[in-house]
Protein backbone atom coordinates (compact mmCIF):
# COMPACT_ATOMS: atom_id res chain seq x y z
CA UNK A 1 0.00 0.00 0.00
CA UNK A 2 1.02 3.80 -0.51
CA UNK A 3 -0.40 5.97 2.33
CA UNK A 4 -0.92 9.55 1.96
CA UNK A 5 -2.17 12.25 3.79
CA UNK A 6 -3.77 15.57 2.62
CA UNK A 7 -5.66 18.65 3.20
CA UNK A 8 -5.01 21.70 5.39
CA UNK A 9 -2.04 21.87 7.42
CA UNK A 10 -2.49 20.35 10.90
CA UNK A 11 -5.67 19.45 10.06
CA UNK A 12 -4.77 16.49 7.27
CA UNK A 13 -7.00 13.63 6.30
CA UNK A 14 -5.52 10.24 5.23
CA UNK A 15 -5.86 8.38 1.98
CA UNK A 16 -4.31 5.85 -0.51
CA UNK A 17 -2.71 6.17 -3.64
CA UNK A 18 -3.53 3.22 -6.04
CA UNK A 19 -2.02 1.05 -8.30
CA UNK A 20 -3.10 3.90 -10.91
CA UNK A 21 -1.39 6.14 -9.11
CA UNK A 22 -5.13 8.02 -8.21
CA UNK A 23 -4.93 9.38 -4.45
CA UNK A 24 -8.02 7.86 -2.87
CA UNK A 25 -9.79 9.47 0.63
CA UNK A 26 -9.77 7.28 3.16
CA UNK A 27 -11.21 9.70 6.00
CA UNK A 28 -14.39 6.95 6.38
CA UNK A 29 -11.54 4.60 7.70
CA UNK A 30 -11.83 6.81 10.61
CA UNK A 31 -8.04 6.68 11.49
CA UNK A 32 -5.11 8.99 11.26
CA UNK A 33 -2.00 7.67 10.11
CA UNK A 34 -0.10 7.68 13.96
CA UNK A 35 1.04 6.24 16.44
CA UNK A 36 -2.16 4.56 17.40
CA UNK A 37 -2.87 3.66 14.25
CA UNK A 38 0.19 1.64 13.71
CA UNK A 39 0.35 0.26 17.21
CA UNK A 40 -2.84 -1.61 16.76
CA UNK A 41 -2.01 -3.45 13.42
CA UNK A 42 -3.43 -0.41 11.66
CA UNK A 43 -1.56 -2.06 8.33
CA UNK A 44 -3.32 -4.86 8.45
CA UNK A 45 -6.91 -3.35 9.58
CA UNK A 46 -6.59 -0.77 6.59
CA UNK A 47 -5.49 -3.41 4.32
CA UNK A 48 -8.53 -5.41 4.81
CA UNK A 49 -10.91 -2.24 4.58
CA UNK A 50 -9.75 -1.50 1.37
CA UNK A 51 -10.80 -4.89 0.02
CA UNK A 52 -14.42 -4.12 1.23
CA UNK A 53 -14.50 -0.74 0.34
CA UNK A 54 -11.81 0.60 -2.29
CA UNK A 55 -14.16 1.08 -5.33
CA UNK A 56 -16.30 3.26 -3.41
CA UNK A 57 -13.57 5.71 -2.49
CA UNK A 58 -13.20 9.13 -3.98
CA UNK A 59 -10.64 10.24 -6.03
CA UNK A 60 -8.67 13.40 -4.30
CA UNK A 61 -9.19 16.61 -5.92
CA UNK A 62 -5.51 17.52 -7.93
CA UNK A 63 -5.81 21.30 -6.42
CA UNK A 64 -5.52 19.70 -2.71
CA UNK A 65 -2.56 19.83 -0.63
CA UNK A 66 -0.27 17.03 0.00
CA UNK A 67 0.83 16.72 3.56
CA UNK A 68 3.25 14.81 5.50
CA UNK A 69 2.22 10.83 4.86
CA UNK A 70 2.53 10.41 8.32
CA UNK A 71 1.05 12.79 11.72
CA UNK A 72 3.56 14.20 13.58
CA UNK A 73 5.79 11.20 15.07
CA UNK A 74 6.95 10.94 18.60
CA UNK A 75 10.83 11.38 16.93
CA UNK A 76 12.35 11.97 14.16
CA UNK A 77 16.00 10.62 14.08
CA UNK A 78 18.41 11.26 11.62
CA UNK A 79 22.08 9.05 10.71
CA UNK A 80 24.47 11.52 10.03
CA UNK A 81 27.28 10.86 7.48
CA UNK A 82 26.15 7.51 6.45
CA UNK A 83 27.42 7.30 3.00
CA UNK A 84 31.29 7.72 2.62
CA UNK A 85 31.58 10.61 -0.04
CA UNK A 86 29.13 12.83 2.41
CA UNK A 87 31.31 12.42 4.78
CA UNK A 88 34.35 13.12 3.05
CA UNK A 89 32.99 16.57 1.47
CA UNK A 90 31.48 17.31 5.11
CA UNK A 91 35.48 17.31 6.16
CA UNK A 92 34.09 14.79 8.60
CA UNK A 93 35.83 11.40 9.48
CA UNK A 94 33.64 8.23 8.32
CA UNK A 95 31.91 7.13 11.39
CA UNK A 96 32.67 3.99 13.33
CA UNK A 97 29.25 3.40 14.38
CA UNK A 98 26.14 5.31 13.09
CA UNK A 99 26.24 8.98 14.62
CA UNK A 100 22.68 9.85 15.60
CA UNK A 101 20.88 13.58 15.94
CA UNK A 102 17.50 14.40 16.50
CA UNK A 103 15.06 16.76 14.15
CA UNK A 104 12.62 18.56 16.10
CA UNK A 105 8.96 17.05 14.81
CA UNK A 106 7.65 20.52 14.38
CA UNK A 107 9.94 20.32 11.45
CA UNK A 108 7.49 18.08 9.58
CA UNK A 109 5.83 19.42 6.48
CA UNK A 110 4.37 18.37 3.28
CA UNK A 111 6.59 17.00 0.19
CA UNK A 112 5.31 20.24 -1.86
CA UNK A 113 5.44 22.57 0.46
CA UNK A 114 7.92 25.18 0.69
CA UNK A 115 11.10 25.09 2.61
CA UNK A 116 11.10 28.53 4.96
CA UNK A 117 14.25 29.28 5.13
CA UNK A 118 14.63 30.99 9.13
CA UNK A 119 15.60 34.22 9.96
CA UNK A 120 19.22 34.41 10.35
CA UNK A 121 20.02 31.84 7.76
CA UNK A 122 22.75 32.47 5.10
CA UNK A 123 23.25 28.42 4.88
CA UNK A 124 20.17 26.12 4.05
CA UNK A 125 21.00 23.15 2.82
CA UNK A 126 19.26 20.46 1.25
CA UNK A 127 19.39 16.10 1.95
CA UNK A 128 17.67 13.73 -0.35
CA UNK A 129 17.60 10.55 2.17
CA UNK A 130 15.50 7.56 2.69
CA UNK A 131 13.17 7.63 5.58
CA UNK A 132 12.21 4.26 7.33
CA UNK A 133 8.74 4.26 9.32
CA UNK A 134 8.50 2.06 12.15
CA UNK A 135 5.38 0.15 12.56
CA UNK A 136 5.89 -1.25 16.17
CA UNK A 137 7.75 -0.51 19.48
CA UNK A 138 11.06 -1.06 19.14
CA UNK A 139 13.47 -1.68 21.89
CA UNK A 140 16.67 -3.55 22.14
CA UNK A 141 16.04 -5.52 18.64
CA UNK A 142 18.70 -8.32 16.85
CA UNK A 143 19.32 -6.89 13.04
CA UNK A 144 18.06 -10.23 12.09
CA UNK A 145 14.60 -9.19 13.11
CA UNK A 146 14.80 -5.69 12.63
CA UNK A 147 12.27 -5.88 9.37
CA UNK A 148 9.37 -7.09 11.83
CA UNK A 149 9.62 -3.50 13.02
CA UNK A 150 9.30 -1.15 9.89
CA UNK A 151 6.07 0.06 8.56
CA UNK A 152 7.49 1.35 5.42
CA UNK A 153 9.45 3.84 3.76
CA UNK A 154 9.41 7.48 2.99
CA UNK A 155 11.17 10.11 0.70
CA UNK A 156 12.56 12.78 3.17
CA UNK A 157 14.48 15.92 2.55
CA UNK A 158 16.57 16.56 5.81
CA UNK A 159 16.93 20.30 5.61
CA UNK A 160 19.60 21.82 7.67
CA UNK A 161 21.13 24.94 8.44
CA UNK A 162 24.76 24.34 8.76
CA UNK A 163 25.96 27.67 10.11
CA UNK A 164 23.46 26.21 13.07
CA UNK A 165 24.30 22.80 13.02
CA UNK A 166 28.29 23.25 13.10
CA UNK A 167 29.07 26.63 14.11
CA UNK A 168 26.39 27.69 16.85
CA UNK A 169 27.84 25.90 19.99
CA UNK A 170 27.59 22.19 19.29
CA UNK A 171 24.51 19.37 18.71
CA UNK A 172 23.34 19.04 15.24
CA UNK A 173 19.80 19.65 16.30
CA UNK A 174 20.05 23.41 16.40
CA UNK A 175 20.64 22.98 12.57
CA UNK A 176 18.03 20.41 11.40
CA UNK A 177 14.69 21.40 13.57
CA UNK A 178 13.47 24.86 11.42
CA UNK A 179 9.35 24.82 10.49
CA UNK A 180 9.45 23.10 7.20
CA UNK A 181 12.46 21.34 7.54
CA UNK A 182 11.22 17.96 6.91
CA UNK A 183 9.34 17.40 3.96
CA UNK A 184 8.68 14.08 4.30
CA UNK A 185 6.73 12.27 1.07
CA UNK A 186 4.78 11.90 -0.72
CA UNK A 187 3.67 8.69 0.22
CA UNK A 188 4.08 5.81 2.92
CA UNK A 189 5.31 2.93 0.97
CA UNK A 190 4.41 -0.20 2.89
CA UNK A 191 7.96 -2.39 3.42
CA UNK A 192 6.08 -5.60 1.22
CA UNK A 193 6.33 -3.21 -1.80
CA UNK A 194 10.12 -2.68 -1.08
CA UNK A 195 11.94 -5.91 -1.19
CA UNK A 196 15.22 -4.25 -1.23
CA UNK A 197 15.17 -0.98 0.70
CA UNK A 198 19.73 -1.44 0.00
CA UNK A 199 19.11 -1.07 -3.79
CA UNK A 200 16.83 2.11 -4.91
CA UNK A 201 18.57 5.17 -6.51
CA UNK A 202 17.84 8.87 -4.86
CA UNK A 203 18.50 11.47 -6.23
CA UNK A 204 17.75 15.38 -5.53
CA UNK A 205 18.14 18.31 -8.37
CA UNK A 206 18.13 22.25 -7.25
CA UNK A 207 16.62 24.09 -10.29
CA UNK A 208 16.91 21.05 -12.64
CA UNK A 209 20.33 20.25 -12.02
CA UNK A 210 20.98 17.12 -10.70
CA UNK A 211 23.11 17.42 -7.45
CA UNK A 212 22.85 14.23 -5.29
CA UNK A 213 22.59 10.80 -7.63
CA UNK A 214 23.96 7.98 -5.68
CA UNK A 215 21.93 4.62 -4.46
CA UNK A 216 21.13 2.91 -1.00
CA UNK A 217 23.67 0.35 -1.33
CA UNK A 218 26.51 2.95 -0.59
CA UNK A 219 24.70 3.28 2.97
CA UNK A 220 27.70 2.49 5.51
CA UNK A 221 25.30 1.01 8.28
CA UNK A 222 22.44 -0.38 6.37
CA UNK A 223 18.61 -0.33 8.26
CA UNK A 224 19.03 -3.09 10.40
CA UNK A 225 22.47 -2.53 12.02
CA UNK A 226 20.71 1.33 12.30
CA UNK A 227 17.59 -0.09 13.81
CA UNK A 228 19.65 -2.63 16.17
CA UNK A 229 21.88 0.62 17.17
CA UNK A 230 19.33 3.09 17.89
CA UNK A 231 16.90 0.54 19.77
CA UNK A 232 20.01 0.10 22.03
CA UNK A 233 19.72 3.70 23.48
CA UNK A 234 16.19 4.64 23.51
CA UNK A 235 12.63 2.71 22.47
CA UNK A 236 11.31 3.33 18.94
CA UNK A 237 7.58 3.75 18.79
CA UNK A 238 4.90 3.46 16.10
CA UNK A 239 5.56 6.11 13.71
CA UNK A 240 9.11 7.13 14.60
CA UNK A 241 10.71 8.55 11.58
CA UNK A 242 14.51 7.37 10.85
CA UNK A 243 16.40 9.24 8.16
CA UNK A 244 18.94 7.05 7.31
CA UNK A 245 21.04 9.90 5.68
CA UNK A 246 21.86 11.57 2.66
CA UNK A 247 24.39 10.69 -0.24
CA UNK A 248 27.30 13.50 -1.61
CA UNK A 249 25.70 16.58 -3.25
CA UNK A 250 24.63 18.76 -0.41
CA UNK A 251 25.18 22.31 -0.64
CA UNK A 252 27.62 23.07 1.89
CA UNK A 253 30.22 20.27 -0.13
CA UNK A 254 29.56 21.92 -4.09
CA UNK A 255 32.85 23.22 -6.05
CA UNK A 256 34.13 25.71 -6.19
CA UNK A 257 31.67 27.19 -4.07
CA UNK A 258 29.34 25.82 -1.70
CA UNK A 259 25.61 26.92 -2.81
CA UNK A 260 22.80 27.67 -0.36
CA UNK A 261 19.25 27.81 -0.93
CA UNK A 262 17.70 31.26 -1.82
CA UNK A 263 14.17 32.71 -2.03
CA UNK A 264 12.77 31.34 -5.41
CA UNK A 265 15.45 27.82 -5.54
CA UNK A 266 13.53 25.02 -6.67
CA UNK A 267 14.23 21.46 -5.03
CA UNK A 268 13.11 18.61 -6.60
CA UNK A 269 13.88 14.72 -5.18
CA UNK A 270 13.08 11.55 -5.33
CA UNK A 271 13.77 7.84 -4.48
CA UNK A 272 13.14 4.28 -7.08
CA UNK A 273 9.84 3.50 -5.67
CA UNK A 274 8.49 6.43 -2.78
CA UNK A 275 8.01 8.81 -5.89
CA UNK A 276 9.05 13.05 -6.13
CA UNK A 277 9.03 15.49 -3.84
CA UNK A 278 9.64 19.38 -4.76
CA UNK A 279 9.94 22.15 -2.71
CA UNK A 280 10.34 25.84 -3.64
CA UNK A 281 12.84 27.72 -0.88
CA UNK A 282 11.21 31.18 0.69
CA UNK A 283 12.39 33.11 3.51
CA UNK A 284 10.45 32.29 6.68
CA UNK A 285 6.94 34.27 6.47
CA UNK A 286 7.15 34.49 10.41
CA UNK A 287 10.80 35.49 10.48
CA UNK B 1 -2.12 25.78 40.38
CA UNK B 2 -0.08 22.29 41.18
CA UNK B 3 -0.81 20.11 38.34
CA UNK B 4 -0.27 16.40 38.68
CA UNK B 5 -1.53 13.11 36.92
CA UNK B 6 -1.93 9.79 38.48
CA UNK B 7 -2.88 6.21 37.34
CA UNK B 8 -0.88 3.43 35.29
CA UNK B 9 1.69 4.29 32.99
CA UNK B 10 0.67 5.42 29.46
CA UNK B 11 -2.96 5.31 31.45
CA UNK B 12 -2.54 8.58 33.35
CA UNK B 13 -5.24 11.29 34.92
CA UNK B 14 -5.01 14.34 35.09
CA UNK B 15 -5.19 15.87 38.85
CA UNK B 16 -4.80 18.95 40.88
CA UNK B 17 -2.73 19.07 44.21
CA UNK B 18 -4.01 21.94 46.52
CA UNK B 19 -3.31 24.06 48.93
CA UNK B 20 -3.06 21.47 51.99
CA UNK B 21 -1.17 19.05 49.65
CA UNK B 22 -4.17 17.32 48.99
CA UNK B 23 -4.12 14.86 45.21
CA UNK B 24 -7.26 15.54 43.72
CA UNK B 25 -9.12 13.55 40.43
CA UNK B 26 -9.50 16.27 38.06
CA UNK B 27 -11.27 13.83 35.27
CA UNK B 28 -14.36 15.06 35.35
CA UNK B 29 -12.67 18.30 33.46
CA UNK B 30 -12.20 15.94 30.88
CA UNK B 31 -8.84 17.03 29.51
CA UNK B 32 -5.45 15.41 29.81
CA UNK B 33 -2.87 17.64 30.48
CA UNK B 34 -1.21 17.75 26.85
CA UNK B 35 -0.45 19.92 23.72
CA UNK B 36 -3.82 20.15 23.16
CA UNK B 37 -5.10 21.33 26.60
CA UNK B 38 -2.19 24.17 27.11
CA UNK B 39 -2.73 25.71 23.10
CA UNK B 40 -6.91 25.84 23.92
CA UNK B 41 -6.30 28.34 27.14
CA UNK B 42 -6.07 25.04 29.61
CA UNK B 43 -4.92 26.37 32.73
CA UNK B 44 -7.71 29.51 32.72
CA UNK B 45 -10.16 27.34 31.57
CA UNK B 46 -9.28 24.68 34.71
CA UNK B 47 -9.14 27.39 37.26
CA UNK B 48 -12.24 28.49 36.00
CA UNK B 49 -13.83 25.08 36.53
CA UNK B 50 -11.59 24.60 39.92
CA UNK B 51 -13.66 27.41 41.40
CA UNK B 52 -16.48 25.56 41.07
CA UNK B 53 -16.04 22.25 41.22
CA UNK B 54 -12.94 21.57 43.63
CA UNK B 55 -15.10 21.10 46.81
CA UNK B 56 -16.66 18.29 45.24
CA UNK B 57 -13.35 16.56 43.56
CA UNK B 58 -11.84 12.82 45.13
CA UNK B 59 -8.97 12.69 46.61
CA UNK B 60 -6.45 10.60 44.99
CA UNK B 61 -5.39 7.35 46.82
CA UNK B 62 -2.26 7.53 48.71
CA UNK B 63 -1.47 4.47 46.87
CA UNK B 64 -1.95 5.61 43.20
CA UNK B 65 1.01 6.40 40.99
CA UNK B 66 2.13 9.58 40.35
CA UNK B 67 3.25 10.23 36.61
CA UNK B 68 4.72 12.98 34.72
CA UNK B 69 2.74 15.82 35.25
CA UNK B 70 2.06 16.71 31.69
CA UNK B 71 1.06 13.95 28.83
CA UNK B 72 3.94 13.16 26.72
CA UNK B 73 5.13 16.66 24.94
CA UNK B 74 6.16 17.25 21.08
CA UNK B 75 9.78 17.45 22.38
CA UNK B 76 12.34 17.76 25.92
CA UNK B 77 14.89 20.25 25.09
CA UNK B 78 17.96 20.31 27.27
CA UNK B 79 20.33 22.96 28.03
CA UNK B 80 24.05 21.70 28.56
CA UNK B 81 26.42 23.04 31.23
CA UNK B 82 24.26 25.49 32.20
CA UNK B 83 25.94 26.00 35.61
CA UNK B 84 29.79 27.33 35.56
CA UNK B 85 30.85 24.32 38.34
CA UNK B 86 29.03 21.55 36.33
CA UNK B 87 30.79 22.45 32.86
CA UNK B 88 34.21 22.35 34.89
CA UNK B 89 33.68 19.05 36.47
CA UNK B 90 32.63 17.50 32.99
CA UNK B 91 35.62 18.96 31.63
CA UNK B 92 34.59 21.14 29.35
CA UNK B 93 34.41 25.10 28.71
CA UNK B 94 31.88 27.35 29.92
CA UNK B 95 29.38 27.68 27.31
CA UNK B 96 29.02 30.87 25.10
CA UNK B 97 26.10 30.53 23.86
CA UNK B 98 23.20 27.60 24.74
CA UNK B 99 24.21 24.03 24.27
CA UNK B 100 21.20 22.50 23.19
CA UNK B 101 20.38 18.74 23.14
CA UNK B 102 17.15 16.32 23.00
CA UNK B 103 15.62 13.68 25.11
CA UNK B 104 13.61 11.31 23.21
CA UNK B 105 10.13 11.61 24.47
CA UNK B 106 9.63 8.09 25.55
CA UNK B 107 12.46 8.83 28.48
CA UNK B 108 9.42 10.79 30.31
CA UNK B 109 8.39 8.65 33.21
CA UNK B 110 7.00 9.53 37.20
CA UNK B 111 8.71 10.99 39.25
CA UNK B 112 8.65 7.62 41.79
CA UNK B 113 9.25 5.57 39.05
CA UNK B 114 12.58 3.38 39.14
CA UNK B 115 15.37 4.73 37.15
CA UNK B 116 16.12 1.78 34.79
CA UNK B 117 19.81 1.50 34.25
CA UNK B 118 19.76 0.22 29.89
CA UNK B 119 21.58 -2.68 29.14
CA UNK B 120 25.14 -2.27 28.77
CA UNK B 121 25.00 0.63 30.75
CA UNK B 122 27.62 1.43 33.46
CA UNK B 123 27.30 4.99 33.39
CA UNK B 124 24.21 6.10 34.24
CA UNK B 125 23.88 9.36 36.24
CA UNK B 126 21.77 11.78 37.61
CA UNK B 127 21.29 15.48 36.96
CA UNK B 128 18.69 17.43 39.28
CA UNK B 129 17.15 20.40 36.82
CA UNK B 130 14.74 22.82 36.35
CA UNK B 131 12.47 22.38 33.69
CA UNK B 132 10.57 24.53 31.76
CA UNK B 133 6.71 23.86 29.98
CA UNK B 134 5.62 26.11 27.18
CA UNK B 135 2.35 27.51 27.47
CA UNK B 136 1.59 28.52 23.82
CA UNK B 137 3.58 28.18 20.61
CA UNK B 138 6.76 30.53 20.71
CA UNK B 139 9.12 30.90 17.58
CA UNK B 140 11.21 33.94 17.10
CA UNK B 141 10.42 35.03 21.16
CA UNK B 142 12.49 38.40 22.51
CA UNK B 143 13.72 37.36 25.92
CA UNK B 144 11.12 40.65 27.22
CA UNK B 145 8.51 38.35 26.24
CA UNK B 146 9.76 35.03 27.41
CA UNK B 147 7.15 34.40 30.73
CA UNK B 148 4.42 34.98 28.29
CA UNK B 149 5.32 31.63 27.07
CA UNK B 150 5.91 29.50 30.03
CA UNK B 151 3.00 27.61 31.84
CA UNK B 152 4.93 26.57 34.81
CA UNK B 153 7.67 24.44 35.96
CA UNK B 154 9.12 21.20 37.23
CA UNK B 155 11.51 19.51 38.72
CA UNK B 156 13.26 17.22 36.67
CA UNK B 157 16.00 14.38 36.87
CA UNK B 158 17.66 14.27 33.50
CA UNK B 159 19.39 10.83 33.55
CA UNK B 160 22.44 10.85 31.72
CA UNK B 161 24.45 7.93 30.46
CA UNK B 162 28.13 8.92 30.16
CA UNK B 163 29.75 6.42 27.86
CA UNK B 164 26.78 6.23 25.91
CA UNK B 165 26.55 9.89 25.29
CA UNK B 166 30.40 10.85 25.30
CA UNK B 167 31.95 7.96 23.25
CA UNK B 168 29.48 6.05 21.57
CA UNK B 169 29.86 8.32 18.61
CA UNK B 170 29.10 12.03 19.14
CA UNK B 171 25.93 13.56 19.65
CA UNK B 172 24.42 13.56 23.79
CA UNK B 173 21.19 12.42 22.46
CA UNK B 174 22.23 8.41 22.46
CA UNK B 175 23.22 9.01 26.30
CA UNK B 176 19.81 10.80 26.72
CA UNK B 177 16.75 8.89 26.01
CA UNK B 178 16.53 5.93 27.28
CA UNK B 179 13.42 4.55 29.20
CA UNK B 180 12.83 6.11 32.33
CA UNK B 181 15.47 8.43 31.70
CA UNK B 182 12.92 11.93 32.72
CA UNK B 183 11.13 11.33 35.81
CA UNK B 184 9.18 14.74 35.54
CA UNK B 185 7.23 16.16 38.59
CA UNK B 186 5.57 15.60 41.07
CA UNK B 187 3.98 18.49 39.96
CA UNK B 188 3.68 20.94 37.40
CA UNK B 189 3.96 24.36 39.25
CA UNK B 190 2.08 27.19 37.21
CA UNK B 191 4.02 30.13 36.56
CA UNK B 192 2.52 32.50 39.12
CA UNK B 193 3.21 30.42 42.25
CA UNK B 194 6.64 30.85 41.40
CA UNK B 195 7.57 34.51 41.09
CA UNK B 196 11.23 34.38 40.74
CA UNK B 197 12.42 30.67 39.23
CA UNK B 198 16.06 32.54 39.16
CA UNK B 199 16.19 31.93 42.73
CA UNK B 200 15.12 28.73 43.31
CA UNK B 201 17.65 26.12 45.49
CA UNK B 202 17.78 22.62 43.72
CA UNK B 203 19.78 19.48 45.59
CA UNK B 204 20.42 15.87 44.61
CA UNK B 205 21.32 13.20 47.61
CA UNK B 206 22.28 9.62 46.75
CA UNK B 207 21.23 7.05 49.03
CA UNK B 208 20.90 9.94 51.47
CA UNK B 209 24.03 12.10 51.24
CA UNK B 210 23.85 15.56 49.24
CA UNK B 211 25.81 15.84 45.90
CA UNK B 212 24.32 18.51 44.30
CA UNK B 213 23.03 21.69 46.61
CA UNK B 214 22.69 25.06 44.58
CA UNK B 215 20.56 28.01 43.12
CA UNK B 216 19.31 28.56 39.78
CA UNK B 217 20.46 32.10 40.32
CA UNK B 218 23.60 30.44 39.52
CA UNK B 219 22.42 29.34 35.83
CA UNK B 220 24.52 31.09 33.15
CA UNK B 221 21.58 31.69 30.76
CA UNK B 222 18.46 32.53 32.18
CA UNK B 223 15.41 31.49 31.35
CA UNK B 224 14.24 34.22 28.97
CA UNK B 225 17.07 34.01 27.37
CA UNK B 226 17.10 30.24 26.34
CA UNK B 227 13.25 30.50 25.32
CA UNK B 228 14.46 33.68 22.62
CA UNK B 229 17.79 31.18 21.48
CA UNK B 230 15.52 28.24 20.97
CA UNK B 231 12.70 29.85 19.64
CA UNK B 232 15.37 31.11 16.79
CA UNK B 233 16.17 27.50 15.83
CA UNK B 234 12.92 25.93 16.38
CA UNK B 235 9.30 26.37 17.27
CA UNK B 236 8.41 25.24 20.85
CA UNK B 237 4.64 24.10 20.98
CA UNK B 238 2.41 23.73 23.92
CA UNK B 239 3.39 21.40 26.47
CA UNK B 240 7.16 21.41 25.13
CA UNK B 241 9.58 20.63 28.08
CA UNK B 242 13.14 22.75 28.45
CA UNK B 243 15.16 21.16 31.29
CA UNK B 244 17.84 24.03 31.69
CA UNK B 245 20.99 22.13 33.59
CA UNK B 246 22.02 20.36 36.14
CA UNK B 247 24.72 21.92 38.77
CA UNK B 248 28.10 20.38 40.24
CA UNK B 249 27.85 16.97 41.68
CA UNK B 250 26.74 14.70 39.10
CA UNK B 251 28.47 10.82 39.66
CA UNK B 252 31.02 11.43 36.88
CA UNK B 253 32.82 14.67 39.05
CA UNK B 254 32.81 12.84 41.86
CA UNK B 255 36.18 13.22 43.09
CA UNK B 256 38.53 10.57 44.06
CA UNK B 257 35.97 8.66 41.93
CA UNK B 258 33.21 8.94 39.76
CA UNK B 259 30.36 7.39 41.13
CA UNK B 260 27.50 5.86 38.86
CA UNK B 261 24.25 3.99 39.46
CA UNK B 262 24.23 0.51 40.76
CA UNK B 263 20.78 -1.56 41.27
CA UNK B 264 19.27 -0.40 44.84
CA UNK B 265 20.55 2.73 44.80
CA UNK B 266 17.92 5.66 46.04
CA UNK B 267 18.14 9.06 44.00
CA UNK B 268 15.78 12.02 45.72
CA UNK B 269 16.11 15.30 44.49
CA UNK B 270 13.95 18.58 44.59
CA UNK B 271 14.33 22.29 43.91
CA UNK B 272 12.06 24.68 45.76
CA UNK B 273 8.35 25.17 45.75
CA UNK B 274 8.43 22.58 43.19
CA UNK B 275 8.27 19.67 45.52
CA UNK B 276 10.59 16.77 45.85
CA UNK B 277 10.65 13.49 43.45
CA UNK B 278 12.26 9.88 44.40
CA UNK B 279 13.79 6.81 42.65
CA UNK B 280 15.09 4.05 43.03
CA UNK B 281 18.14 2.38 40.23
CA UNK B 282 16.88 -0.64 39.01
CA UNK B 283 18.41 -3.04 36.01
CA UNK B 284 16.32 -2.04 33.48
CA UNK B 285 13.49 -5.22 33.63
CA UNK B 286 13.16 -5.66 29.49
CA UNK B 287 17.28 -5.79 29.19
Amino acid sequence: MKLIRFGEAGKEKPGIQDNLGRNLDCSGFGEDWNEEFFSQNGLARLEEWLHANQENLHEIPATARIGSPIARPSKIICIGLNYRKHAEEAGMAVPEVPIIFMKATSSLSGPYDPIYIPRNSKQTDWEVELAVVIGKRAKYVKKEKAYEYIAGYCLHNDVSERDFQLRHGGQWVKGKSADHFAPLGPTLVTKEEIPDPHNLRLWLKLNGKMLQDSSTSDLIFDIPTIIEHLSQYMTLLPGDVISTGTPAGVGMGLKPEPRFLEQGDIVELGIEGLGISRQVAMNDPEA
